[in-house]
């Protein structure tokens, strides 16, 4: 069973590429990080309990229904706290940016109360636990929360992961990622990290990389992942996913591996037509947890997550809507999109 | 120049009458019990400054757009704060309650701060100045500032008017409605209630109401006008709503002006179809403000006020979007609804 | 094959109750008092033609599209002119009434060339004609053609019907109905009306009617069939829709034949949760029409006519989407709208 | 825990008021006798599973989903077959009918294959188990399997319950109801029927009866729950749903519970706007299992079933998506409608 | 006059890119492979007749409605059978494949009736007579009526075309492709195929092709040609379409035409940004025959039905909604998409 | 202030890439060639007029409310004659190109009566006065009005831009564009043409262009606007919109400014998923004006006027709602569309 811990929204969208000073309607789904994650697991067909705080109210019980409805666990779910977090979605095109305007202060997970959740009893039967760079961005409680589950996991011996998911307009708090995640992350075994992530977080970048170009060299970020190992040497494995923004609608996507020795890589994907870029290494963080946790090989696990969270970015919502068979379809080279019927 | 002050939120309310826990989209329209009455007071015609609060983002910049759609004033309007008010809206039928889920805490108006409207030049050219019991409730800054509102009214001679809108959800922030209230309503030239204000806010009760059982006395609510205007002497008009909740489709709907003497009455209206109640007893404060202010006596004033309301129960959101003259239609007896053509 | 001549129009209407102010997006369907008729015929089963001209763009193209959907033969459809007429429906709810704003002026149908219609080959083979009091209102063009329209089917023999359907809005070319119409109705077998066209069209009234006050006496109409039967003596068929307008949402809805000697009659409808009664008129023409063509008795006629218009009501559109089983159940009298399964 | 036997459907819809013939897009949501107890007794907060058939396809799967979604346990769901059972559903208005068109022959669950559910696994822990009179009337194989749960609950000493649900449209496999279901219900502790299953099925009827004309004289189906009882002793409570059908839009709803001794009553609801009136006999089935599981008197448990059946006239869609906390709120007698806020 | 013989379904699609384990709704149109020919060919201006079987429920009723209102003939159309076939697609992107879930077994056209059709009526008048690959596959009803409908068509001298529309999750009624189809294509005139039929059906391969590399010999399929006609000498013309699938949005379109003794090509369109592609073939067939008809010469017809089914691409649903018109216009090289104003 | 003078129209656009003959929803903003310069002025953040005639009914006056909306003043708007502009839009894909059907004869602003304007009044305190060759299209009457508009503009000294917006449909009263505009544009200060504008109206073009082919050479325009300003000498400043179709999805785009000594130029935006292409030029003006009015340089008003145009093709609707500060990222050369959060 995979734990993972964190905070679901509700995510609200004008349709299609309309501005929301042009909205009349927003589209009502779920998302956020660590949901992501844990829906895509369930829909792979793991075992997944999702661990959080929600309201008392019809947006908190909306909430839970989705987990449920993606065959998530929600057996730890704490009720309680005044909101759900929200967050607001402007789908960008061409040379206009896609935007999030978040609305998550006072959250039910950014109040959570210290001794709320009963981590001996939550991680009975876990395999895996995940957690990441959001939760601890969003408030003290959560990030003092998040301390907590990650020491209590490690001492349990359950393999931890994390993405670091760097947020600027989060971390209001008080205190920076730089000097709150190294707590967090030193208890990890897996590390994935964006192409801008861990400089923004731990100041480490690679060589000669313009991100907005639309070009990334995959080789340079092998210093990346070695200097994130020798930061935090419990991380036997670092992953990097590798966006090329040539614009909104076309993005390339690949994603390296390291194990301390190797950087195993994989072909870049053209990303030439996105849907629905939000989530993307969410999805990319699931694929490898996935493939891990099936026992495949480093290569095949990377493997794996890089065509599972390309798929991702032909669906619509935060969510990975997409079978093992339809990501095995693909890393067979069958990119094609011909129509199966 | 009608002033208006208080908070415009975010509407967001599934489709027809779908619940919330079964939307997948939410219709985006903007409303409030002060921002209601200023947009009902432009489209009939009146000049009007709508004075608020809004945050610096897009979903602030939206409800002003919305604003100036129908001709309200924005020349007072503060940036500043972190969120704009948003409120959920969950329609009921028969004998299904709608349901209203504010989500309002720590908006702008909520963090409204001392010292930033300048009253003195706000005033300037005024003729009326309104505000409602919402505001006070939100929090002790928004309390605190509708005090500087009024004084500065009262203080400039500007007749004030206000509709308690007694929200038992909103009064959080420490004290009561009774503690605040009469502190405000004191200054007050016209005051609104319900059926239900009077009792919840100044425990002033008619006597033999049940207003649930859809059959209002309206005699008998000549004695809370009595009431309240011995609490208040200033208050020179006295008007209630009276609503009969046959159920959530059909109401009763009909109003009573006290001017210290006389009480007068209407005509009870039947409102059997309901398209939308949301913001009802505001288009009929907008009513009696724009009888008042154009002159009319106090008999054709609520006449106004009450068929001006009652088509309100017909327009879609919490903006009552009807011209004069359908309204003054409707008061000559033509409830009809034959098709114009 | 009934034969029948006049415009039909793109309806342009916004969403439920929606006002025009309001609106984001319009639903377009097509109608008109001619096509209405046209296309209730066709569904009942009878062979009917479309008899009109349409623009030669892509709005004239749909409109006939959508003629042959139901099943209406365009045969005799004339392309030509510059525009097609466009209405724009706004649905009221209780005490607001729907409106219809036109935007006809100009339309292929007005600007109707003399001579563009060979009416000896339309009417091979018809054994109906069918016209309306709009065609003539809408241009002194389309009232030339109504004319020879008219006397071409008085020649050849055929029945001839028409609807007097008085529109204020539209007899802006110079004449008034009352001038245009005697010439026309003269040729006429049966004659429409509803409780306000014969008054409109020739000041024949009734004797204590209301038409708002939701209550008709039935039996005072026998007057005004009487009367209209005296001026035009060819006529041997007068009927009249009675429409009780309790409200936007709850009408009555009745009707009355008038064969020269007896009044029929037929018990009233409570339409009391009104979907859409544009096109009510129409669909008892049509009714009357199809009773008629097949056979049936006068009060036969009657009574599905009524039938047929009653259910109207519960069906969007112009259209009288209806079947023939269904109207012999509501002739039946099973009205109880028990679910079907 | 309480078990549900039976089959879910997709249900296609057009949107609001608009016929098949009109449609261009269709509401997409799920239901079907069964599934709309097990929906509704997991939405009040009971332990539920839904055992089924469904196609390996993605309209199987989208089905779980939304049981999953609701809270109802799929532990025992059969994958397999070929389709899924869809009906498409007309929402018919004032003296229109609303018209089901079932499209499910050669569901998975009408080809179930004999001996594929282990119903002594699946009984484990149960404490209820349902049935309805829809899942024999769909195939021989269906009704074969019918009989095999209700004889292994029977054997297991677990409380049955069915609702007749008579579908004249469905008995085509080669036996009628008559000859089949009496076997069934024989093993029946709680019996349902609508004001027409009874005659339709056991060829019982209730004295002076019109079903079509809106009135129900309560007092005389006394009479059928004894003829029921004697005829099926072990079914120690009958229940009998009361729906006087004004028309589409206006029903009357009641319900009777015999206890074999006394008949209790419960006063008329009033459902003058109906939403959605499918499920509405299931909602009220869920109701009385519920109150009985927890306890309740029967006159408690009917006055629960008849008022959470009466709120479901008010959902859209199948499922009677409302909390235990608003049923009661409307058994204390508020059903005024009035906004909560 | 064109006779095109198969069958019509309805389509349902949740809206843009959502997957149907997403969709809350579908929407519906109508499509399938000969329909989508007639409706061409109609469209085009061609006298047409679309043969089939309907079944008497409404949703076969508003399948004819859509084949009306596209100006396609029904005068042959059989009612009877249970059901109306049904399709469920999901539109893919980029790497993400379109799917086509079929729901149609039992439906009317695969439970037709033998005698049910008179050919020698049907083909009075005929010029033409086109079938598909897919009638066969469905059932062997609808195989043997095929042959009958094949053998009348070649018996009257009528020319005969087919498309092969191999389509693997169809033929399960007991024999292949490989065992049916042979004598049904003896009789044609005109055999069209895709990129994949030839060796689906027949066994016969070009040489050295990838058809999910997105690039494609034109030149090879010569060779394909050339066994196809070696194996049908009545086949005077072969014809092949050339999609190259880059990914689900982006194809390359082309093909050829092969008449015996010389290979016509025309350049490949790019498709960039694909609406719908479902259909495409079938507006290929539509524009090779609609050129044929009008006497083009090969080089024409095949630069016809390449540029309007080119066109089709850029078309939301299966019928190729283009005018001759717009087909020249890209014929004579204007691809530029510029606004007409 | 600026003041612009021209038509707003009302635009109805089927949803996403439907065609006409298939819509059943129109889409219904607001646009036109001088609307769209108004409210893209007025959302960069400037004080702006809009001069035009509307008709008193709801269509005029929702154009009116969604100028407000946008911030453009309404002090100068006229109420009289008899209808509002139309348009219908369909949106073109790949090789199918959009197309605009003008519904515009006869509108408020093409009956314009002469003496209606008091241009005097109107420009006390502009800065700038806008107008465009698509006025004088409409109407004799709307090009006199033009004339007297440039006339009183000229005298007061107010700097006077246009743009050519050549419209072969609208130019039908009697003149053409060539015998009309040079009276007008003789006292432009700044003169905006299209690729094919100087050709259509003066006969001017560059030599070696093909419009269609995708390829544009941007020093060849100099010579265009040599040619322009030899005409017209008293436009200083003459610009040009380069717009390379490669397709109806993916354009290229820029433009060049010539001040009477140099031409300036910026790098080619490449639009390859273009949203909205309607009103691009517009934005360009705007983005020009908007430059010039701050005091920017020649080239940084041209560079932008050509980000904030290239940002337009990804909105829907005619306006350009962008701010300055998405137009400066973008200058500063970020439009790799990467996700702001």
């Amino acid at each position: 069973m995979v734990v993972t811990f964190g905070e679901i929204m509700m995510r609200l969208a004008p349709p299609g590429f309309q501005r929301l000073l042009q909205a009349r309607s927003l589209e009502l789904t779920f998302g956020g990080g660590e949901a992501n994650v844990a829906v895509s697991l369930a829909h792979l067909g793991l075992d997944t309990q999702f661990v959080t705080c929600l309201p008392l109210n019809d947006l908190g019980r909306a909430a839970r229904m989705d987990l449920r409805k993606y065959g998530v666990g929600t057996d730890f779910v704490q009720w309680g706290g005044d909101r759900l977090g929200l967050y607001f979605l402007e789908t960008g095109a061409i040379n206009r940016a896609s935007t999030v305007l978040y609305d998550r202060a006072g959250s039910a997970m950014a109040e959570v109360r210290a001794g709320s959740f009963d981590w001996e009893r939550i991680f009975e039967g876990a395999t895996w636990f995940h957690w990441t760079g959001i939760t601890p961005a969003i408030s003290e409680k959560a990030a003092s929360m998040c301390l907590e589950a990650v020491q209590a996991a490690h001492r349990l011996g359950i393999p931890i992961s994390t993405d670091l998911n760097f947020r600027k307009n989060l971390w209001k708090w008080g205190k920076t990622a730089g000097e709150v995640m190294p707590d967090l992350v030193q208890y990890c075994d897996l590390v994935l990290a964006n192409e801008e992530d861990a400089e923004k977080v731990f100041g480490i970048r690679p060589a000669h990389q313009d991100i907005t170009s639309g070009h990334l060299e995959v080789a340079g970020y092998e210093d990346v992942c070695r200097q994130l190992q020798a930061r935090f040497p419990k991380a036997s494995r670092i992953a990097i996913t590798l966006r090329g923004s040539l614009n909104a609608n076309h993005n390339t996507w690949s994603g390296v591996l390291f194990d301390g020795k190797q950087l195993f890589q994989v072909p870049t994907y053209q990303l030439t037509h996105i849907v629905d870029r939000v989530g993307g290494g969410d999805s990319f963080m699931a694929g490898l947890i996935y493939g891990l946790v099936q026992g495949f090989d480093n290569q095949q696990a990377l493997h794996f997550a890089t065509a599972a969270s390309s798929l991702k970015h032909t669906i619509h919502g935060d969510f990975n809507v997409v079978s093992v068979a339809e990501v095995e379809t693909l890393m067979k080279g069958d990119g094609s999109g011909r129509v199966n019927r």
